[in-house]
């Protein structure tokens, strides 16, 4: 397993200001891991909303499973959040019905801990597979974790929920909102491997500004398209992937105004730092992708339209050939147009035009007539690779992130046993 | 690049016999190799058909769209052949207008040297994509090997058409036709990109049975479905996968029937020989997949449908977590689980079971009760890993070949042009 920090971690972390209504803690409760933080528990106040987006997965682990089921309603507490426990180390994922009966009893104890009810209690976990977990280990742990929660815990917060990601990854923002500034606040973990079980993305944001779980919903659903859904690391989706967002309202108290249609227009500069923040967060989980060394940006235009374009940016995002010849510093633009063939969507070979980091090297279907291999190579060095594909047939556009496909990967993913 | 012959090359290579009005020839063009042989000409007698099926890529290589344009008639000619040419080195794909010229060129050297119209050459090229391929070099060759061209250089022609395979592929059958015995010899390349569909790079299949051009379209069509379209390396899809057949219809002077109707039961032993004559090569591309150390079948049981479970067991063969995992000789089911819910078919995550070479690790939804760490390593270490998957959901079964993700595949792919 890699230790080193990935040389594609952002230099510039921020200081992540406290939101009023969040208390966090972390422990090493021993799941899996020794000597680290592997539990997380935040502590929401009252009123606090939340809204959910999960991994497409038809085999979802037992916590996904659980948020989806408090938050799809029935109880009266739906939308309604008091508590978030994150551990690493164990996914309880494919662990049937002792997978259950550990979501039930991890929100149990953290419900009595935090003085709510269990459908108040959101739950991730993220690591091994098909191992049960030990929801008893969370037995007293999460009493004092909730006694001991503080508003300004959040590194320790984005390390505990770490598996084999090299940084932590946080960011923030701090928008009007009516009278009020209020903050978004959001941490992240990517698809870094341990010791070869399941790379999984969590992310967990948090607000104080006062929206209605209907319009944080929305925010989310409408926020991750461009984000994490655009973020491919290897093709491969997590039983587990979740993301949560939570916003307590607190800054009602200072004239936010309280926002229960997505449609307000008092929104719109929230709504652009909230998609930010998802922005900054995903583009981390791909600076930290297993084994890499270069962050791929794929920018497709000209396709017929925008979906057509994302399902061509995601072809060549996760084409292996492309991959590894990013990862060889070759400029390889017969394999973007093999990437480009295969999505299956509108494309014609003889107006595809394709340059990296800005220098173009094929137009019109064939061999750009001033492609000087000794400058393309140059550029192929960068830490950062950008793709830019023109189909010429119409407008649709969009933009992925990835990584490139190293022997590292490899490596951390299959010398488990050797 | 990787020179070793892949250790899961077959022990146990065919004679090729001679088939009746055809002859071929190879030779050393200077196309890209140094030392090698790159071009072969296959000569077929008067009043041979031909069949194909080629990559579904938007992004077809000229030789492709050359042989397409032949075979979708227009000429009297469609269906009959008296010539292929292959090269390798040089795919002559993305290479706009000079590519189009490049075949009308090398089809017009091919027709004066075998003495026949273009419309009756056939072409397929395979190496870099987006150079200009420079047709002149066939100048004077193709007419040598015209002269030269023999009935038994079945092992040079699988040579000649190579770019990273580390060995030749050829398959032969006879079987009963009428009175008379016929004989199915193919050869075929392989290595990267190698996805469905159409999943060979390069294959011809060759036979002396008397096949109109429509039997023979047909026999090919529903031949690939289960052999050469279940065979994935990487997920990547070449823009000029070529599967061409060529019936010579010489056998019918020794007392084979004249085949007409795809339907005719006369046909049934055939069709046998037939398809395991390209399941024999397709299973040999898998073998030689770049980097491959494992040769993995995945078998899919209890699915709603047989394309559901096509569609599930190509998910798994082409995750990069599940290829690595086996690369590290690892067990982990929870890739498995992962890939399965990943496939967006339907999945019923607590009836699923899954086993690695007759080993089940996990039943109903979660581990396997008698699992066993130490048995289930041990079984790892074999060349050949079958997994087997059930949904119990169905009566859908399908099966799939691929090979594991190995340092060895990033080390030939990232270092291919430099």
């Amino acid at each position: 397993m890699s230790t080193a920090v990935s040389p594609l971690a952002p230099t510039d972390v921020p200081e992540m200001p406290a939101i009023a209504g969040v208390r966090l803690a972390t422990a090493a409760a021993g799941i899996r891991y020794k000597g680290r933080t592997d539990v997380l528990l935040a502590v929401m106040d009252k009123g606090t909303t939340v809204a959910g987006v999960f991994t497409r997965s038809k085999c979802p682990s037992a916590p996904v499973e659980w948020c989806r089921a408090r938050l799809g309603g029935g109880s009266s507490k739906a939308g309604f959040a008091r508590a978030l426990v994150v551990n690493s180390g164990n996914a309880n994922a494919f662990t049937g019905k002792s997978g259950r009966q550990a979501t039930t009893l991890t929100a149990a104890i953290a419900a009595k801990a935090v003085g709510c009810t269990p459908n108040e209690v959101y739950l991730a976990s993220t690591g091994v597979i098909g191992e049960p977990l030990d929801a008893t280990k969370f037995d007293g742990v999460l009493a004092t974790l909730a006694a001991s929660a503080a508003p300004d815990d959040w590194m320790n917060a984005a390390r505990a929920i770490m598996t084999t990601d090299t940084f932590p990854k946080v960011a923030t923002a701090t928008v009007r909102l009516g009278k009020a500034d209020v903050t978004i606040n959001g941490i992240a973990k990517g698809a870094g491997m341990i010791a070869p079980d399941m790379a999984t993305m969590l992310s967990f944001v948090f607000t104080d500004a006062p929206l209605s779980p209907a319009v944080l919903q929305s925010l989310l659903r409408s926020g991750v398209e461009d984000t994490f859904n655009a973020v491919t690391i290897d093709s491969d989706t997590s039983t587990s992937d979740t993301l949560l967002a939570f916003a307590t309202g607190a800054a009602a108290a200072h004239g936010a105004p309280k926002i229960t249609r997505a449609s307000d227009v008092r929104l719109k500069a929230f709504t652009r730092a909230f998609r930010h923040v998802l922005a900054d967060l995903a583009e981390q989980v791909a600076r930290d992708g297993e084994g890499a060394r270069k962050l791929v940006e794929i920018i497709v235009e000209g396709a017929t339209t925008k979906t057509s374009a994302r399902r061509i940016a995601m072809s060549v995002a996760n084409s292996p050939l492309v991959k590894t010849a990013i990862a060889g510093e070759d400029a390889n633009w017969g394999r973007v147009v093999m990437a480009v063939g295969k999505a299956g969507e509108p494309a014609n070979r003889d107006r595809l035009s394709i340059s990296f980091n800005g220098i173009r090297v094929a137009k019109s279907g064939a061999r750009d007539p001033s492609y000087n291999e000794a400058e393309v190579s140059e550029v192929m060095k960068s830490p950062k690779i950008q793709i830019r594909i023109g189909l010429g047939l119409g407008k649709g556009r969009d933009r992925v992130l990835t990584c490139d496909l190293t022997k590292e990967y490899v490596a951390i993913n299959g010398d488990y046993r050797s």
